[in-house]
Formats: C-alpha cells, sequence, structure tokens
C-alpha cells in the first residue's frame, strides 16, 4: 500500500472507526462474489450510514482516489471490479429496512438490503417488491438498481426501475440528493432516479431505496411443457397468458435441459425428454387456479399432439423443476470463464432467434446453453467450455452471431446483467452513436473527475 | 413579425413547404386548447417526419431562436405557453401508427398520435396502451410522455415512464437520438429516455415512442359507494384491492360531488347525498366479476352500516356515474382561471390530508372540491373562484395550506400535471436543494443554449 493510500485509510478510519475498513489483505480474503477481480483494492469501507458514506466520498475524492460500491457481488459482468488504488464502498451496513406501509404498499430500505429479506418483511402483511431473481438471498437492493436488475416476473410488474419510487445518493462530490418520493405519480421536473438505475455506481452510490410493493398472490400450479417448437412455445405462451394468472414462463432449449437433467438426474414418467424445448409455467394460486392451469396443460397438448408435460403434484416436485432451470453454476464450475450472455428481444422474435444461433455456434463446434425468460423476450445463453479454450479470433465470432441484428429488431445486447467492464464494447458497438455521446456528457457533468467506479459502462466526454 | 423571425419563416417553409408552416395571426386562430398562452408564437410548424424536425431544430438554433414542442395541447400548467419570438414545432403531422406486433405486445407510434387512436388500434387485437385519460381523443403520446402523465390506471400498469419501452427525440442541436428498444428488460447504460420523460420539452423533441401493451380485460362492474370517513374509504380500497380486478378508485369528496350532482342532476334511489366522500370503483369484467363485485359492496355495507351504493346496471348508469368525476370543465367555466392543483402522497395520508385542507380552505371562506385517484395517492383540487378574484396573498396562502408536509411526507406537488410555467416557484421551493441543482445541470450539458423551451421547469445551471 503506497503513502497515500495509507494516508487515506487514516482518514477513512477516523469517519467510520477502524473495524470498519478492511485494509490489503483482509480485503483480499473477503469473498470476491461472482467476479474474481471484485477484491482488488487495497481499502474497503463499510459506513454505517448516508452521511458516513458521503463522507468517506468527500475524503476520497480530495485525495483524488476512485471509488467502486460493492453490494452482494453477485453482479456477472465485472461492474464491481477494483484495482489496488481504488476503495470499496461496501453498503453491507446500511441494512435495514426503515419503514414499510402496508396500506401504501410501499417500503423504505438501506440500499444493503437483500432482496429477500425484503420479500419476508412484505409477505407478513401480504405484500412482495414485485421482483425476483435466483440470487434473491445475497443480491442487495442497491445493486440491484446500479445493474437495473430484471429477474423472473419482469413480465408482470416490470423490472427494478419499475420497482422504485424513490432514492437517495451519494454524488461525486459528496453531496447526497435525496429524492425519497413515495408515489408512483410524480410529474415534478426531471426524474433524476432513473440515471442512477442502471448507471452501476458510475454517478453516484444509491444510499437508500423507496420500494414499491405488490399483492402477493399464493404460489399456484407449477408445470413443465416438452414443446415441438419455438412456435409452440409461443402459441403455448398466448394461452398462458390468457388467464391472467401467469407468474413465470422459463423456456430450456434442449442443450440447456440435457445439462441439468443429467446432472440432477430428473425425468418423469411419459416425458420425452428428447423434445427441442422445455418451457415451465407457474401461475397464481388461490381460487381456480388448478382449474386454470389444467386448461392450458390440456389446450396446448391437444394443438400440439407431439408435446408432453408434468404438472408438479407437490412443492418438492415444483422445486425439482425450478431447480433444472435456477442453477446454471455448474457450468462455470466445470468450464471457469465460460462465456455467458443475457440478451433481449421482442418475444416473437425468440424463436428465429435460438434457432439461428443455435446452428451457427454449432457450425464453430460449441454447444450453446439457451434459457431464458420467455414473458420477457430475455435469453440467457452460455457456452459450456473454459474461457481458457476460447481464443479472442473465437470469441469475436461467438459475439458476432449472438448479436447480428439484435439492437436492429429492438433489442438489447445487456437485458439485465448491465455493461461492467465485460460488455463495454459491446456498448460501443451496438448503442446508438448519439444516445452513446450523451452518456458521456452526463458522466463528464456529473463525475468530471472520473471518481465513480471508472472504466464501467462509460468514459467521461 | 421581426425581420429575423420572417427569415427564419422562409428557412423553415424550405424544409416542411410553405402549407406546413403557420405564421402570425394563422397561429393565433389555431385552437389553444387549455392555456391560451399556447398560441403566443408568431410560427407554427408542422413537420412531416424526424429529419424534418430536426432540420427545423438545427435552423432555429443557427437562428438562436427558441423551439415549443406541441401535442394536443391538454397540459394545464402552461407547459406549452409561448411567445412572439417563439417557434412552435407541432407534432400534428406525426401520427402514423407505425407497427403493432401483438405477439410481443408493442406498438410504434408517432408522437402525434393520441392515446386514444393507441387504444382503438390495439383493442382489435385484444391489447391496450396500459393508461388512460379524460382527454384520450386529444392528449397525445408525445405529450403524454412531456408531462409523464398518469391518468385512471396507474396503480395498475404505472405511469407513461412505464409505458414507454424506447423513444426516439430530437436535441437542441438537431442531432437525433434514436433509442427504439422494443423491450422491457434492458441494462446497457444510462437509460436516457427517462430523462425526456416529464422533461415538457426541455431537453427535446420526442418524435417516436415504442409502447407496451397490455392485455385488456373486459369492462366490468362499475358502482359508487357513499362513506362515512376517509378511514372508510382505505378499507373499501383494501377490499376492492383484493379482488385483484381493481381497475379505477376514484374518490371525489362532498364538495366536488355536489359540484357535480347538481350540475347534471343526479341522484340515485337509496342514496345518501350527504354523505362526506364518494367512491367509485370499476372492475374488469369476465367471468366471476359481478359476484367480486357484489361481495365487494356487501363487505362494504356490513362494515360501514352508514354506506350507501349503486351498483350501475347499464352502460349508461355506469357513464352517467364516470361522468360526475370526469367532467371538470365546469368548474374552470363558471370561474375562468380556477386555481388547480395536482398533489400525490402514500394512500395512508390521504383521509388525514384531505380532511386538513378542508377545514384550512373552508376557514379562508373557499370551498376546496376535492377528488381524485386513490389507487395512486394523486388527489385533484379545484378552487371554484375565478383567478381575477383572488389577490396574490390569498393564492400564496392558499397554496402553502396544500403544500405544508407533503415533500416530507413522500409526496409530490405535481404528480401528473407537469411544473411548466405555473409550478416553476413550486418546484422550486419544493425540490430536494441537490436534486434541483443537478436538474439544472443535466439542462445546461444537454442545452446550453437554453433553446427548448425555455422558462420552463428548469434554466440552465
Amino acid at each position: 500500500m503506497d503513502a497515500k493510500t495509507a494516508e487515506l485509510a487514516k482518514e477513512i478510519s477516523a469517519i467510520v472507526g477502524a473495524g470498519n475498513l478492511r485494509q490489503g489483505d483482509e480485503v483480499r480474503l473477503t469473498d470476491p462474489g461472482e467476479y474474481a477481480a471484485n477484491t482488488g483494492a487495497d481499502l474497503m469501507v463499510s459506513p454505517a450510514d448516508t452521511a458516513e458514506v458521503a463522507a468517506v466520498v468527500r475524503a476520497c475524492a480530495a485525495a483524488g482516489v476512485s471509488i467502486v460500491a460493492h453490494g452482494g457481488r453477485t453482479g456477472l459482468v465485472g461492474g464491481g471490479a477494483t484495482t489496488a488504488a481504488q476503495v470499496i464502498v461496501s453498503t453491507q451496513r446500511l441494512n435495514r429496512i426503515e419503514a414499510l406501509d402496508p396500506v401504501a404498499g410501499t417500503a423504505i430500505v438501506g440500499a444493503g438490503v437483500t432482496i429477500g429479506t425484503v420479500q419476508d418483511a412484505a409477505r407478513e402483511h401480504g405484500l412482495g417488491p414485485g421482483i425476483d431473481l435466483p440470487s434473491r438471498g445475497t443480491a442487495t437492493v442497491g445493486g440491484m438498481i446500479a445493474t437495473n436488475a430484471g429477474g423472473l416476473e419482469a413480465h408482470r410488474h416490470g423490472v427494478m426501475r419499475h420497482r422504485i419510487l424513490g432514492l437517495e445518493a451519494v454524488l461525486p462530490d459528496g453531496r447526497i440528493m435525496s429524492d425519497l418520493s413515495q408515489v408512483l405519480k410524480v410529474s415534478a421536473g426531471y426524474d433524476l432516479k432513473h440515471l442512477f438505475i442502471g448507471a452501476e455506481g458510475t454517478l453516484g452510490i444509491v444510499t437508500r431505496a423507496v420500494l414499491r410493493l405488490a399483492p402477493l398472490q399464493p404460489q399456484g400450479p407449477v408445470m413443465m411443457l416438452s414443446l415441438p417448437s419455438g412456435e409452440a412455445m409461443l402459441e403455448t405462451m398466448r394461452i398462458a397468458r390468457q388467464t391472467g394468472r401467469l407468474r413465470a414462463s422459463e423456456a430450456m432449449w434442449k442443450n440447456f435441459f440435457d445439462f441439468g437433467t443429467k446432472d440432477k438426474n430428473w425425468s418423469a414418467p411419459d416425458y420425452d425428454m428428447d423434445a427441442p424445448l422445455h418451457f415451465i409455467l407457474e401461475f397464481e394460486g388461490g381460487e381456480g387456479a388448478e382449474d386454470a392451469a389444467g386448461a392450458v396443460f390440456e389446450a396446448v397438448i391437444e394443438q400440439f399432439p407431439d408435446a408432453t408435460g408434468v404438472l408438479a403434484q407437490s412443492l418438492s416436485q415444483a422445486e425439482a423443476i425450478w431447480t433444472l432451470r435456477e442453477d446454471t453454476r455448474i457450468v462455470d464450475r466445470q468450464n471457469p470463464g465460460a462465456p455467458s450472455f443475457d440478451v433481449s428481444m421482442p418475444i416473437s422474435e425468440l424463436p428465429a432467434y435460438a434457432e439461428r444461433i443455435r446452428l451457427a455456434l454449432e457450425a464453430l463446434d460449441l454447444v450453446p446453453l439457451i434459457f431464458g425468460h420467455v414473458g420477457d423476450g430475455n435469453l440467457h445463453v452460455m457456452i459450456p467450455r473454459a474461457a481458457a479454450d476460447i481464443p479472442p479470433e473465437l470469441m469475436a465470432q461467438i459475439e458476432q452471431i449472438l448479436m447480428a441484428g439484435l439492437v436492429a429488431r429492438g433489442g438489447s445486447f445487456s437485458a439485465e446483467h448491465g455493461v461492467g467492464t465485460k460488455r463495454r464494447h459491446l456498448l460501443d458497438a451496438e448503442a446508438d452513436p448519439v444516445k452513446l455521446a450523451l452518456m458521456r456528457q452526463i458522466k463528464a457533468a456529473l463525475d468530471p473527475h472520473n471518481l465513480m467506479n471508472p472504466g464501467k459502462v462509460v468514459d467521461p466526454a
């Protein structure tokens, strides 16, 4: 640690107390989460409240040292990566649910609260945050704001951006912007909270947020259908959506399905394990739910005689089905650094896109694992091959295949994971040039000295 | 018209054709809509497409002449007011529904399309834009984006901001930002469309938008309940929301109810016309809808024996009830320029707020008409007295009463009407100072010469 960092450490220690500042190897010994380079910094501070965050930011700004905010470290694209001369500001102590108003349907929470904690607290009032994702026990509200997280319920309740009524953020110069609106309807000038949502900590550090809660419906029927084609999937989606009760619609193309079923040793009587596509549907519970789900099941089987299906008869059967979809860690464990993508497009484009990339990637001797949130037009694609075994030219080919025509069709190269470091070149290549120039202007206006998470998303103009 | 304006008129005429440029009195002869000062400008141009808008903006920028975009002119706070030396850019010819994808549930439309036109086109596919307001036949998509319009369905589908997937805008320097995303899930850098939504044309002119459509449920039961108190209203709201079918929840406090019922000569057998509060509930139709609504009705009457109610037995009865709520023009006709407010707050705060302002305003010999969207915590307050009869000191007192504690409780001084010219002093007084300073920084970064709708919302820093 150089002298400048040591001096800054003293200042920060005076702000937060020595026990809340880790230095050097103490930082390296913390769990880096989903991205190894997260713990590269020599200093990691855990402020107790917004005022402490602001004081730390002012100290760093005065020293010209840049800052990277960390939540649950579940990000997949390197938005939290740090180098030695940086300071990590962890939100782990901003972990209080400060208020929950069941009548208004709002919760005011610290940025370090996990979404799972919000779910638990809201559930007691028959409410939920309207957003859910596999890393619910670790992902923090602040981190989900930073990446505009999506997850499993977006087609019903929107993405993180739509669940946030207000927020508080510490700006790069240490000022505190307090916009803790608790209402849905605001038409009172520029709605600046949306600048911070999805900015991955490059414009400021979100310290508190007001979440909008939604009435929680009981969990209902879960089924998995094997389908003969992508068109059958769209038609199944249409039928399922008509119930008005569809909660989740997760598709697994064959390669991915095989990966999971072999690992978990899953099968079911009369279920067609060889179908090209497998579709999990979950419905809301309550009166009439079983009938509605049963009617969907029958309508699909009738229209597509090749389809088969399994309707979970117990919670554990439902969980076994969900695990096939949610447990993707094995891919990465078997293939460290395996390329992984997160794209979105209009639902109507999904079947043709999946087929096109599958054929093109298989022609390169790759076995793409394709799965995702059909209701949101959001696909995840993993290539089960270790990063070390993929030369740069091949990686460029893979990206070219995945990106071709995506933005032109109204889709996105990053649906819910963010830009971070891993997707910067795609942002540069795929974004509208005027929009990109504007992003850089905004970054320059708010963070002229590039102190907030530099190197992520965009550089100042 | 001065020589500079005449010269600019020639240039603009060359861009759009003489038939699409009005000058001087021709502008004054157009319908100013809801704000008399809308038609103060000497030039009003109607470009045919985005390229023409950009060319007009470049011509105005080169001449140093400022621009005010106009949609349907239904704005209530003077966001479209113009002076002689300005140019009105009307979106009236950007009036095409360019695409509608019923599978993906999206529509790409010109900014000048009315929301009613979108509703009609989507209805053919069993879809709707998820937003509705009384001025549906006139209000344009572009204008609703500019003010982040709310309306009657916000508690279900969000406000305009939540219905927009992508947009295209002409910037103050004539560049075109094209962000016509068609997907809900995007985490690809700063989501700049949100800067333009609610900016009232001060950062650029929105020319096209991608709207998210929602499955349309058939219209269902409409009822009106007379209730003994605000607490009864909250409890009724809770009961109604549990059905999962609540479409609209519009309250009318006694003064406003009296105003409408006397004008329309409305009454119903056994309905308590003297109750302090009247509550319209509309539910989605479909199987079980009548039963669900009936159960709400009975539960409320049981819990509040003083409550009475009327369940519409026909479409015309339902319309008669809705007219009581929606037809507010008479207030303004009888009292030209009557003060009107549009505030929001957590639902739980509504009863106490309404009671407090009623008493305080009545103490000033004023008769506040209070009504609004309960599900959104959004109240409208009109004072039936001509502007000419309200001295500035009284107006200041009225505003003080209405604003007291509103922002501190997480509410807003402008829920869905915007800031325009009428609410600028409230924005200055009520907004977080850091947020306000940031707004000005953003305005300065995007529009340094203050060419886009100057004098509205904020001035550049």
